[in-house]
């Protein structure tokens, strides 16, 4: 019999897209438990702090048993040994992806021996979909709401307040 | 709580290499059971009748608990559907597998809604080897010894004995 | 100023797909006019007669001024020449797609010099539909109307009363 | 009847090189008319500053009845509201250039329905030519005059004439 | 100090193209001596049988020293065996071509052992160039005196006199 | 007859991997004689220095006849002049790897004409291993004794001590 799997879904998230959301909800329907892993250092320019994106991802996936998100600094596979997850879980929304993403999966696999990683095709809708370029719309004035949860806009509008923007 | 998982494994297998079995193993692994789906039809010049591959493949994961080995023909997700299986894992050798696959995922869950798809990178010593090249490499006189499971050879020499070959 | 520009656009269509009307349709806004040319021989087992593939396009098309649909068999160029066609317009579904047409763009543009091939991107919803992951489904016994015109369906639906079928 | 297009050819320019050039006149054989839309930031690292990119290109496209040279910042969609232009279009020097911008059209449709992008095969002499590849080679002191608009060189010399080099 | 290298440049060539002729020369250059090994079987709708592909590119090469020309069949590692080749020149139009050498490169080494496989870009004149788009214009009647060596032309003439055209 | 040929190995190696050695050795086995170029601005955040990247591979390749070590800065073409090396031998990765690659080929093949790029594809064991993930594995505290030459374990342990680590 197969032990319980526990499935990593690691990224800067910045911000979650509604892409990312629906490799969470995949992930969570394979495998049950899911734990979002939100990498500390979200690379340059940052649109929203470690705080925003941990909260707009709780606020997205609040009130669905079985995923927990946390943040994390470090080797993936640490994460993955820290919370207990045993299979990786990755959106690909083109090629490209995935010659990004199978040396660090086979990376991984070495560094942690027992590490799965599998791919999930994105969705039609959100493959065009990327934090990048969401984050280039929203640098640039666009409105980026078709493309992100809720969420991420209830926070940009509260630091907008806070700076006495409205 | 999540639901347990039955993963369908399909393809021709003619023959099965040492590549389909690391899919499978990794699959089991995954999701604890694992149907191996034989496609009846192995398309042009095929190597070994439908009797023969079933026969390999039962003996090659002979004794594993929650592998099943099944012939079909007709739609993948009628083949799904008939043996409860609600993921499909597949093996990618290349950026060139996956464009062929990811079309094929999508409109799968667009003929059994909930059918998903995930992918695994085939491991690094078997990314070269395919059923086509093994083919290919067997009908030209070269050995496949190193590319296949034992049960190959067996089934082949078999039937070379049948022939009168020695 | 710039000529008037007649397009090309050119397949099988065995059978036309709503990725190829998509296309059709593009190309009829970009350029205002549209040759929809025939391949007479569309390859290895048909699923449609060369009539039945001119018949669908034309019941599909039906009413929108600006789009011809003629048969061709031969070189692309001569169709181009033929219809008096200046740019070729064709649909990416993929990167081996576009793979696929590079090199057939650049031997048409020396074949005819002045001949320009322009490439749109499959929409969203329609990239993973292909004629023949079309024919594979319908020879299957899957039911094809979510990705095909409905005039394919029709064309089909009276073959089957002709051969006696319910 | 279908209107008249304007087509965008937007990038930062930085050099223009042959290989821009070629699909500016491809798309002004296309469309007739082209509005070349320069990036105000061209990146790290700029080579010409935004006056120096728009002079070189208003000098290379000097005299040719359709085209017009702006400048932009902002989104895209923006630049094609501002000057009228209902077709973006793209060089595609490889299947790399090609992943990176079907998110970016796909983008670009959603954010203004209606704008239609096509892209063209870069020429066979000029598809192994970018940007940035002429700036390194220019940065190490290689000769670039093979690989852009004699323009360039012309305000390259202006300039180190103007610090006095010599 | 390194032994001296014979290289292996195999295919079909039916026909040989200028392309195939690109890869031939730039092997010479690279190895000084060239064994150019020739599928005894071309695959379907051969243009050329085995007898006019040997003579023609005997025709082609003749001459330059350091160049044989060979049938074979079977295995390209026992091709490499019996003609003294250590290493494989293969040409590379594209990404996709790519793909479809790597894994039968690694085959080639596992079947034999310290046999190395080397690739070279196409030139970009010929990049675009292939046997099979070359039958096919042939087949439709189109001119093919641009893309494959002259003795391609003057062995079609010979047979088409032979059969009484002209 | 063939003049002999001096290889060029050119890179970062920052650090060095298993396979970059692999394709040094190879390119050894293949031209007898190899310049490994080590370039001197290795790009933003170095692991090691130029002076301890040109000791490692010393260290690494030592007494191996006809293997050079070398650091260059400019342009990879006037490095193959200096050293007398007529060709460029490059291991690939992957397609992304291949599609990087080719236009700077074809661009040095137009800064120098005859300077031939060869391309060998990585061995299945290293075809994952890259500088960059190394390096990002190191920083983060993992091991990587796995994917480098001894020589850069080594030479980081040095440095640890001169910084009073253990």
């Amino acid at each position: 019999m197969s032990e319980a799997r526990v499935a990593l879904v690691a990224g800067s998230f910045d911000p979650i897209t509604n892409g990312h959301l629906d490799v969470i909800q995949r992930a969570h329907r394979l495998f049950g438990r899911v734990v979002v892993a939100v990498l500390v250092n979200p690379g340059k320019s940052p649109m929203l702090s470690l705080d925003e994106r941990l909260a707009v991802i709780h606020d997205t996936v609040a009130g669905i048993a079985g995923i927990d998100v946390v943040a994390f600094e470090g080797l993936l596979v640490e994460a993955a040994v820290t919370h207990g997850a045993t299979v990786v879980v990755r959106g690909l929304r083109s090629v490209t992806d995935y010659e990004h993403e199978w040396p660090m999966a086979r990376m991984n696999a070495r560094l942690l021996p027992g590490l799965e990683t599998v791919y999930v095709s994105a969705s039609a809708e959100w493959a065009h979909v990327s934090s990048s370029l969401v984050r280039q719309i929203h640098a640039l004035g666009g409105a980026i709401d078709a493309f992100v949860p809720p969420a991420v806009l209830t926070h940009l509008g509260r630091r907008d307040q806070a700076d006495g923007k409205t």
